[in-house]
């Protein structure tokens, strides 16, 4: 039985936190250039982050949005049952990645100062803008050795390193305090409350056909099982596990 | 020595042309999903070559174009020194092609018109749009098994199949009519007439560390070798080989 993940975010921050997780995740899965045509996936990747970077002011939310965890988790300490030794290291690991957060440079200014990436971003979304005519300097970057390209892109890439290490470490806290329950989707269809929640996980089988379309925001939110076959509502019932993360 | 091989079109249609050749490419390429974002090539080819059909009458350009090649080659009917074997398998060639392409429909239309390509359509080029939680139904149809995936990608393909053998057998006429002929850019600069000209085709060795920013309409072209490394105009002599293409 294969079973279907599913990651939903509550509010708009969320939504560009997990959009952001995903382009990293893109862009050091392509760095490796093991296919003729991994570069694009790199290089889109790192110019829809630029496009992110300059949409929003993501280092002093994500700094922000760090600082909340911590006080969450300062104050477990000293609480009975709780073990203090884990709390103190996850609080040692906030406080060493906002610093280092602190001190970085605002998201993505290396890269758009870059002379390279900067004259090869504003065609590289034309349709069908890659051929050698319309970017001769990425086909003769393309062309040199791919050890070369390689570390051209790990340098690119370490310019992001306190944003990847700072998201991830947020996400996976938030993450944390989600548990999966199962759920009924009658006909469906389910909602619920969800005061001050980030991302709703959900898993369930594969085999029903269906996909969810979730509309909520961090108070109520509802999830409609969607037929891929039809593209219409499923009238029957759906087991599902939910966690909800705050 | 590497080669470094490099094509410019010197008109509009043929940049169009050259566009999607490259988009039918790496269309084929990324359709077998051997890599787990191949997927995000394959559908983002498929809309950017939707994008150029809906900018372009592609189907009745080409249909013209294929004729005038046809008027061409008939000229060397009974030609003596003419190989009329071969003469004679190439019209044939373009006739069948020619027909083919007429009782097509519009490029495109069929893709236009599938439900699950339209859905996801919109939000595929929101930076960092392609998350579960931006295109559910393509998360479904992404975990579905890879045989699956195949076909469907195979029956989209297949509904440009006319389209991808005219333009073929457009450019592979095109492009033999070109002779590779050593030149030199005295100073990192060339430029000559070029009547009637589409396609321009450099081969030059990677080692000069250049790469040629060309400008030029289908009278007149000019070639300017441009340095990688320091983005400025290279100043010493290049000897390449140039083919002009009609």
């Amino acid at each position: 039985m294969t079973i279907h993940k599913f990651e939903h975010p509550l509010n708009e921050k969320a939504r560009t936190y997990l959009r952001v997780e995903s382009l990293l995740r893109q862009m050091h899965h392509s760095a490796d250039f093991s296919d003729s045509l991994k570069y694009q996936q790199f290089f889109r990747s790192i110019f829809d982050l630029l496009e992110i970077f300059e949409q929003i002011q993501l280092k002093p939310e994500l700094a922000k949005d760090l600082e909340k965890q911590r006080l969450t988790y300062k104050n477990w300490l000293n609480v009975d049952g709780v073990d203090q030794e884990k709390l103190q290291s996850i609080l040692n690991e906030i406080d060493t990645t906002h610093k280092k957060l602190m001190a970085d440079e605002r998201f993505g200014k290396t890269l758009k100062e870059d002379r390279f990436l900067s004259s090869i971003r504003q065609r590289f979304n034309l349709p069908g803008g890659t051929c050698c005519f319309d970017l001769p300097a990425l086909h003769y970057w393309n062309h040199q050795p791919v050890e070369q390209r390689i570390r051209n892109a790990k340098a690119w890439m370490d310019t992001l390193n306190s944003l990847s290490e700072s998201l991830t470490l947020w996400l996976k806290l938030c993450r944390e305090t989600g548990y999966a329950k199962p759920q009924i989707a009658r006909k469906g269809f389910y909602q619920s409350e969800a005061e001050g929640a980030s991302i709703l996980r959900l898993s369930f089988p594969m085999e029903h056909g269906v996909f969810p379309m979730i509309s909520g925001h961090k108070n109520r939110f509802a999830i409609k099982f969607m037929s891929f076959e039809t593209g219409q509502a499923y009238s029957q019932d759906v087991e599902f596990d939910l966690a909800v993360c705050c």
